[in-house]
């Protein structure tokens, strides 16, 4: 199956080529028009996840023991009825070691032209995996196509160029010779190599299932783990398409299909702890929640963990040369995805004083209002940005947050539902942005998941700066911005984020301010609480193999 | 001070050419010979140890609070009587951490430059570092000149390179643009900056002080991680001089000194805990026991952890082309350093119905009496391969072993002192061999720490490889050898070395054994229980530092 790797070569060498320059590239393009793709491929994707509905999905995995599976779509409201397998997991683990030997002993090459291949079917499945992601993560179609689709591929290929440089490191042989003292000479053959961990569970979560999915599934595949994927109950249908794919190929390939698995669950009957004791997992990779992601990260010793979870993600507004794109960039944020992206701004910080725009002083109550005015305009074709709301329970944390508003400060712009013509029962919610000071901070220094947002009145730039970053170093960030047309200020900022273990972004307008570029942006500085891996650097996929030696006398 | 790069430049170049071809090369002879180093410097380096006896060792650092050492040389039983400051961990820790900006924000060439200056000073005193090393570790004159000197030096560059080649795998900026939608368009201007973890705690060990203190000094402060070393007790001064070499080192580059600093101890009032438990401390290289080393891997969550212990390791002994060579070859692992070395062979699996030697049929009892033949040719001039034992326990344990040989088995070769004209209290002993068979298991397959070995009667050579590697796994190994002649018994052995996570060497003769190469062998496999790190690969390395970056709208 080389030729798999030949066939892929030069997308690899694309990728490999990105990830140095880190310049703008894609493998996968991240619009679903019909003008790229024509109107049979999106029509068919469609038809596709509708055939999936109220049937049973078609994995087959050693260990079934019944059927598990409650997906709502937050579009409809309604079940999709889709039944996976119920592992057990003992067994499972039984039938995927028996799968290693012959996959650890797979040139890297190999492996990595059958990871190239996954990913390009996956590519092909875009459309279903768009509608899929749709009904159970509660994205937007757009967002789907692209979030948890187009740009995640293009992250797990980079995860896997990442993987080949560092296997590429360990030449496979090599000729040493030397004299030890007046008798003693040696001369040895030596031949390195490469040896996976053990299993890797890759824990995905609700909002965006394939974003961790493909870097996690890359990472481990190439350098010989298996691995078993463990998605979020709520949106299991696009983590088990992908499971499918990989059985497909590495079976077409000759490879046992169990070196690629998933086990469902429900939030009733939770499955993911017997998964990451099983003495067999020598790998985790998760996304989701800081709490539980700091739970694995103290409690898995022995076990390499890699996490992703999420801070309360600030801007900081000292000036602007333009107050109107500047809050329509903050404003997109707030909407986008109903704020339930890792990359989500949570907390603004404007001086009391208010601030510079275009060199005319503005209120801190003007840019507060800029900003309000601005999600409004966005909200004019709110089902494209906003999506739906991935849980129930977020309902009820705008509740909470807006009845102690008064307590705190004050509601600057109220949640309402919003009203999407084609779904009439969508779980929906317009942002919550609420005024408050510092004495707020217990509130806002938490991650709050969804559509609320705190405009933070400091009492002078500093404090604000000092706030949002002590914030990043001690609660997470995953993205930070800074607005200032004030070099030295900018320059402070950066500095002070750096410091505190956070990326920053300035002056960011006329883009979506939220969007993480593969190739390019190292997402997840690994130095604050929201996460310790980063997509992608070495350090992601060096530790996932080691390396054993024979050496020989000839 | 990027001229030190620069000036070494050439060095660190060929560093990475020999880790990439992983052929024989070194950049510090390892023989002290006065042929290679003319009459004067090895006199000087005697000179220069005999300075310091019976003195405060001249290390300033904030925090100290009295003086401690209690070394005691095992060549002539006389205390060394040189005092270390004894720490006050929070005052050190809190000069240390003041220090780091500055070095966080120097660049990786600075750094890796100074850390080149560092091992070329090390370098010109490595003969008095072979007296110290011989007064403290035990070792003779010769390997303490080599194996904690040259060699050890040769394994820091070595993890300099690496160190160097993750880094430079991060470019320092990217222009990155595309269009988002039809209105949308970006350019940006990134940049990307590597961030140290924090406090790397350097914990060595009482024979080979520098043998993972140089490869960790240079991992950590070339990514620009503070070190703090934690000596053994019973070996304070070869890391103190290396201490004091890089506090020169960093303040004539104008970088604050205490960027690396030494907590010496007492076996009454051990320092490590306070250093393994300090906030500060991020990162933790050990070399030491196997309980301690497991300890530290499964306590300490959140921190980077990087161990090198020992296991049981092993020697099959299928069939030979030349008994007698091999017999040596074997025995001078038994005999050198005292069986101390991480390196040494501890068990010797042999046939009950022998083997083939150059086409005839050799007993086990043959085989058995021609390694205790060359161990005692070897012991001709014991003082150069056996040096002392390092510590006085060990003379208790070989008591307990000859005292059970009976129940197990028999004593082949009995231990006896050594005897050295230049030191007649020198605390030495010679090899002790039991034989025995698979009913000693419990006995054989724990690390035993100094010259004690078995050589164990397998029912079949398929029995011998089966115990061998089963140990390796459970137990751990760092070496592993097999000797045979026959082609499918050799690859099946190193199959089952490797599927043992174990490295193996084949029919190694006419060589010490027990040696491993700087820049070729990859030393210590992560995959059993003998440690999981290794000297050195990119996972050594590519986690110590981080990546922040920021992106700028242009």
């Amino acid at each position: 199956m080389t030729n798999l790797y030949d066939r892929h070569r030069p997308t690899l060498e694309r990728a490999l080529d990105a990830c140095a320059r880190r310049h703008s590239w894609t493998a996968f393009p991240e619009s679903p028009s019909s003008k790229i793709h024509g109107e049979e491929k999106p029509a068919l994707g469609r038809a596709r996840f509708e055939a999936m509905l109220g049937s049973d999905y078609p994995l087959h995995q050693p260990g079934e023991a019944g059927r598990t599976g409650a997906e709502v779509s937050p579009y409809t409201g309604e079940a999709l009825g889709i039944t996976y397998p119920k592992m057990a997991v003992d067994t499972l683990f039984g039938a995927i070691v028996d799968a290693m030997p012959a996959w650890r002993a797979a040139s890297p090459e190999t492996r990595i032209g059958i990871c190239l291949e996954i990913l390009d079917r996956c590519a092909g499945q875009l459309f279903e995996n768009a509608h899929a992601t749709m009904h159970t993560s509660g994205q937007s179609y757009i967002m789907a196509f692209a979030g948890s689709g187009a740009n995640a591929l293009d992250r797990g290929l980079e995860a896997l160029a990442y993987a080949h440089k560092a296997m590429a490191d360990v030449p496979a042989s090599a000729l040493w010779e030397r004299q030890f003292g007046k008798g003693g000479a040696a001369r040895l053959e030596k031949q390195y190599r490469l040896v996976p961990r053990g299993v890797g569970v890759v824990i995905c979560c609700a909002t965006f299932p394939l974003w961790n999915g493909y870097p996690a599934l890359c990472a481990n595949l190439a350098t010989g783990n298996p691995v078993v994927f463990k998605p979020h109950p709520s949106a299991i249908l696009p983590v088990a398409m992908v499971t499918g794919v990989c059985r497909e190929v590495l079976a077409q390939a000759g490879f046992d299909p169990n070196l690629v698995s998933m086990v469902a669950d429900t939030r009733e009957e939770p499955a993911t702890m017997a998964l990451l004791q099983h003495p067999a997992t020598a790998i985790v990779d998760f996304t989701g929640s800081p709490a539980f992601g700091q739970w694995i990260e103290q409690n898995c010793a022995g076990k390499l963990v890699y996490t992703e979870t999420a801070g309360c993600n600030s801007v900081v507004i000292e000036s602007t040369d333009n107050l109107e794109a500047m809050a329509s960039a903050i404003a997109h944020s707030l909407c986008q995805a109903s704020a339930q992206m890792c990359t989500s701004v949570q907390n603004i910080h404007i001086p009391a004083n208010g601030i510079s725009a275009a060199g005319r002083h503005v209120s801190f109550d003007e840019v507060a209002a800029a900003i309000v005015a601005a999600v409004d305009q966005h909200l004019a074709n709110p089902q494209v940005l906003c999506g739906t709301l991935v849980d129930a329970g977020i309902l009820q944390t705008i509740e909470r947050y807006r009845e102690c508003a008064g307590q705190y400060g004050r509601v600057l712009r109220d949640s309402a539902p919003l009203d999407y013509a084609e779904f009439p029962r969508a779980r929906t919610a317009s942002p919550l942005i609420l005024e408050v000071t510092e004495t707020a901070r217990d509130l806002y220094r938490d991650e709050i998941f969804g559509p609320v947002s705190f405009i933070i009145k400091g009492d002078s730039i500093d404090d604000c700066l000092r706030d949002a970053t002590t914030n990043a170093r001690e609660r997470g960030a995953i993205t930070s911005h800074v607005y200032s047309v004030d070099e030295a200020f900018l320059a402070k900022a950066v500095s002070a984020y750096h410091d505190a273990g956070a990326s920053v972004a300035c002056n960011l307008v006329g883009m979506p301010i939220n969007f993480a570029a593969a190739y390019s942006d190292f997402h997840v500085t690994g130095l604050n609480p929201a996460g310790n891996a980063c997509l992608t650097d070495l350090a992601f996929v060096a530790s996932r193999f080691r390396i054993v030696q024979s050496k020989r006398m000839v």
